[in-house]
């Protein structure tokens, strides 16, 4: 959909950085070269003015002021995951110019008449990557007989970092010259890596399928596979997903991720955060039966917690409550989780 | 989409009455009139003749031969769920003949030209029941709150007799003067209550909302409900449609179904099934964040077991594994289930 290299733009008006999880992810972790980010309230500034952590890119008001690309790809998503008509006339010129448009909402853009019409007319292509395959399946069980050595992200909750600790995982196993690979279950993961599946949006009788395949075809052509968890095995709405990506995976170690604090899950307020040992423990007792997995790592999101000591005294705390190695990922650095993964490349 | 005394004709050609599962549960179940069945092998006979424990009804080679009826019901489906095309004109001739059609295979008749084309001349419905609602949405982790008692059932594997138990508790329970609902969430579930959704068939990020919304929907008008489960947490392909179906209907008690001698996922022997109090206890311990429930009975398929005190022999142990009260609902009858959940009515 998106090839390693190419120049594209991201979309992300009134929302860019700090509400952009996905623009700012594509940035972060996408093998792309981003030539432009489209924010209408900071256009004149730059990526760089804005956050030290990302490669720098000019931001302007809409495509029309955007230099020429390969792509563009839509970098945000409103509650509900809808298309905000606002954005109609940057997708239009894009298409126009010749561009490939990206996006990973809800609503799908290859099934509005416009865009389809005017992409027919211009000969370019309409990505929607939370659109499932057509051809998807039930699992066969075989995600266990993958060569790669897989290791999937879970969660406390939705939103504790799975995503932010697979993509870091894998960026600083590359560095350590392991050839690296990355599942990803969700449309962020797939818009960074250009493939993937959504499998929030799969026949809940395919899910563990879908991931299965990607598992046993991607792990043909790397030693290591990073697996991109979603929600959490104790969440009353997503338990299901994160079920079925624990077994389709059939992973051999599992890395815990929580947000330091949190106490409920989001938005479910009667749902208590069991202890996180005990959150460990019931993601092995669950794989064991279709294929035993260990956590043998945590990930912590420090970034609510403020000074620096707090934030570690935090994660020694976490650390021992799983009795595992623990890191914050983007705070401190994911090589105390790589170390406890003791992976061979 | 079928009404509670219709006349209905089940078709089941070729494999009545042993390897058609719903139309036999149609037959035992429902609340209709079967005046026929379809069946093009055993043409001249009856149910009677066939099985002891069904409604008698004469059994006929087509449509052709058959008494007016207000429906159809497919009961029987191919490996993969598709049409068979010898089916066809049966389905024809009922639509020529004014009855509605209903059908629970993944192949869905309203969208054959022919068929729609031929209902929309002659004014009749084409019901595909595993076709999901299109206003569905996640899980608001409310179904807690409903006032009706709910008691799920919940296996070691797919096909131990979830859907039969099920059903046999819920008319036990009726027959005790207890206003007992049924939640179908398969195929023959949904055929024999007329309601329901294939919750296998949605959406994965829906799955559990489906069943909230049954649940608390169907709650409100009785005091029990008894929630037909499905597949098993221990499988890995459909352990995802399970946990959904746990943590989306927050059952007050769990009543775990069990095949006798069973010891491997059937279809994936690599997977064996845990000793049956650890597959009890991994429930109780993975509904319990959501809604604590515990396993207050076992449901044990016996069919495969004679004598008779062979197979009074394994429900006992059974039983003494569970450290509950079991019973083979068929065999023995689901007394022993019911005395053991303590319902109010």
């Amino acid at each position: 959909m998106i090839d390693s290299g190419d120049r594209i733009a991201v979309l992300a008006h009134g929302k860019f950085p700090d509400r952009a999880k996905t623009a700012t992810g594509v940035l972060r972790y996408g093998d792309y070269d981003v030539a432009v980010v489209l924010d209408r309230d900071r256009a004149g500034q730059r990526v760089a003015d804005l956050r030290a952590d990302l490669p720098d890119a000019p931001i302007v008001a809409s495509m029309a002021d955007a230099p020429a690309v390969d792509a563009l790809v839509i970098g945000i998503a409103p509650i509900g995951g809808g298309f905000d008509d606002s954005w109609r006339s940057d997708v239009r010129t894009a298409i126009e110019r010749g561009c490939d448009v990206v996006a990973g909402l809800h609503y799908f853009l290859a099934d509005d008449t416009e865009f389809a019409d005017l992409a027919a007319e211009h000969g370019v292509s309409l990505h929607d990557v939370r659109r499932p395959p057509e051809d998807l399946g039930v699992a066969t069980g075989r995600a266990d007989e993958v060569d790669a050595e897989v290791v999937l992200t879970v969660g406390t909750d939705c939103s504790t970092g799975k995503m932010t600790t697979t993509f870091e995982l894998a960026r600083a196993a590359r560095e350590r010259g392991i050839d690296a690979g990355v599942v990803p279950t969700g449309q962020t993961g797939i818009l960074i890596e250009g493939r993937g599946v959504a499998v929030d949006r799969v026949v809940a009788d395919f899910a563990a399928g879908a991931v299965e395949r990607m598992v046993t075809g991607f792990g043909a052509d790397h030693d290591v596979l990073f697996v991109e968890g979603q929600g959490s095995l104790v969440h009353p709405a997503y338990s299901g997903v994160t079920l079925s990506i624990l077994h389709g995976a059939a992973p051999d170690a599992l890395v815990l991720c929580h947000a330091a604090g949190r106490e409920v899950i989001h938005g479910y307020e009667d749902t208590r955060i069991p202890p996180v040992g005990q959150v460990a423990k019931l993601y092995e007792d669950v794989a064991a039966p279709v294929g035993a997995s260990e956590v043998v790592a945590g990930a912590l999101n420090t970034a609510s917690i403020d000074p620096a000591d707090d934030a570690r005294a935090a994660l020694s705390a976490y650390a021992a409550d799983l009795g595992v190695p623990a890191a914050d990922p983007v705070r401190v650095g994911p090589d105390p989780i790589l170390d406890a993964l003791a992976l061979e490349g």
